[in-house]
């Protein structure tokens, strides 16, 4: 199976040959060292100020968010909210939960952010503003520099989840002001899912120093202490965390973040070239594409439909999509270990099933 | 390396090829075939009743813990709980962040439990109970058939921590009438960390149902309803389910839960047997052992020292302890894909470091 969809995604061989290995004890001075390791890495690619922090919580991307604004936000704060897709709703959903008080901006579908949807919430007293700097849903990538500008105009702590984004967009995080970074072991990093990586700037380290956490196992103090000595509070998902390092190392020889964000970049230009150069019936549905996918509505077809045809006959994964888009978008990525190759691969499936009539 | 911790632990062949293989896309009727296979047989395994419900979360678990804690208590409940340890003392924790009123009996390190601790608890209005089946920081087998026969006369929801045990001793979940039993995928299921499992009995299920999670990720609502067409809220450890398959398949295969807990018996008589044999100045420290791990007082010289020692000199990890055991006490462990010869290699490194005056 070749898998283009947005994670899990493919490993390289290094990463896989770890996986094969017994996990080992991580009570250790050499688990702790890994560890620091892995923080080093992740500030020097998310481009951190030297006094941020970085934490690895066994969870998913969405308890990443969660874990951000239980420890971040308290019900004094009064937040701004990007809603362009299921994961902008699942930050409404957890700022309602969790009682912080907020107002959302709702966007179309693949529709990008402008400076006019900022406008009426200038100077209004907003405390935090929490965005997907790519909502992978619908494969659009915000404009995060309009965000930040705002950010600093209006005194307000900026949580960015780049789940699917880090590593593959441009992202500097001291230079836009951020205080949270948000991604995920599975996306980018190209290995199994498990782990939600955290970055975190001065400023959110002295909110999370202020607040209390209402669940200890995403409490991010109890996090931070130990991971002073490259430990964490509870038995990590030591195999993701082992296979990450050998990822961040593999990034880091090869050139660093620019040199991963430029071929993923090539090889979503290279798929998408072919597909003008084929007249596919997709049509791209964002106002604004990341490097990591590229979100397609099929004129011909239901995208479910294809997804399956493509899973069952061609040995192949594309990304579906949920809910009310189930049948109108399909994505296709372009993070983890793919090729020119694979792409090939996929056109050519399209183009069968377009000579078959099916779509 | 040799490892006989209690966690991480080894991994049979067939389950480390897996770790070596890519992660599938994981929204598919292939991925939910599996986790609905891998609930079949983890109620197979804890002789749950038919209408009990498993759910795998991704996360410690201590993270199991405090969901069990969110999901099936409130602020209503008069709960009871046994702190021998540091798991022991977890549970108090999490009692007392989620503000569930309780009463604690602390038993002293490595002490049984015993009817008259239970004694002045009787028909005084306790709603719930909540224990460690097996306290891993003491190595102390708690006598659930005690505490479940109290629950049945005082009407107390059972909520068991089996995390160590389950495999290694023998759990009968429907004759005890346990409302959880909670367990992690690094212990007796010999996989990599990364995934909690949460057996839910009936009462349990009642109790989530008429409950309101105060958090997203660790929402039980949430996972059993995703769980009916063997999916998850949100993308789980997808690499540590597939191995969790394969394992449970091998244990089904050789005879099942019965057969897996007989062998780790077996391990655990053959290197107590020899501690004995050689005379070696370990105490044993528990007056109630369970067959995953053997806890030992060293006369002679620092725990830790020897675990140093032995992990840097003999390559092999012995389990140190932590806090105000670290000196005092280590444990060996049974559990995990460990044979006769690992024993032997250990009792052989012992004897040298008895040869050199070390121990």
């Amino acid at each position: 199976m070749i898998n283009f969809t947005v994670g899990p995604v493919q490993s390289s061989d290094a990463v896989r040959a770890v996986g094969a290995e017994q996990v080992p004890y991580f009570r250790t001075a050499e688990f702790s060292k890994l560890m620091l390791e892995n923080e080093r890495l992740v500030k020097k690619f998310a481009h951190t100020t030297e006094d941020s922090r970085v934490v690895f919580m066994t969870c998913s991307g969405s308890g990443g968010m969660e874990t951000a604004i239980m420890n971040c936000l308290t019900k004094q704060d009064k937040a701004l909210v990007i809603n362009g897709g299921s994961f902008g709703e699942r930050f409404v959903e957890l700022l309602t939960l969790h009682e912080i008080p907020f107002s959302e901006i709702k966007l179309e579908h693949g529709k990008a952010l402008k400076p006019e949807h900022l406008d009426p919430y200038e100077g209004k007293g907003y405390t935090a503003f929490l965005l997907q700097k790519h909502e992978t849903s619908t494969g659009v990538h915000f404009d995060i520099k309009l965000v930040s500008d705002f950010c600093k105009r209006n005194n307000c702590f900026l949580i960015v989840d780049t789940i699917s984004t880090f590593l593959a967009d441009p992202f500097d995080m001291a230079d836009l002001d951020a205080g949270v970074m948000i991604t995920g072991s599975q996306k980018a990093l190209a290995c199994p899912p498990g782990i939600a990586v955290i970055a975190l700037a001065p400023s959110a380290l002295k909110r999370i120093e202020n607040n209390k956490c209402r669940c200890q196992y995403l409490d991010l103090k109890l996090a931070l202490k130990n991971q002073e000595r490259g430990q964490t509070p509870w038995t990590p998902a030591v195999g993701v965390l082992r296979q990450i390092n050998v990822r961040l190392k593999e990034i880091d020889t090869a050139g660093g973040d620019k040199y991963e964000i430029e071929r993923t970049a090539h090889l979503a230009q290279y798929f998408r070239d072919k597909l003008k150069e084929h007249n596919l019936p997709f049509e791209i549905i964002s106002e604004s594409l990341s490097n990591a996918v590229t979100p397609l509505h099929p004129k011909t077809q239901s995208a479910f439909e294809i997804f399956l045809k493509i899973k069952d006959e061609y040995g192949m994964w594309i990304c579906p999509n949920g809910g009310d888009m189930k049948d109108t978008v399909f994505r296709v990525g372009h993070i983890g270990y793919l090729s020119e190759a694979d792409y090939d691969k996929l056109i050519e499936a399209f183009l069968d099933l377009r000579k078959k009539g099916f779509i």
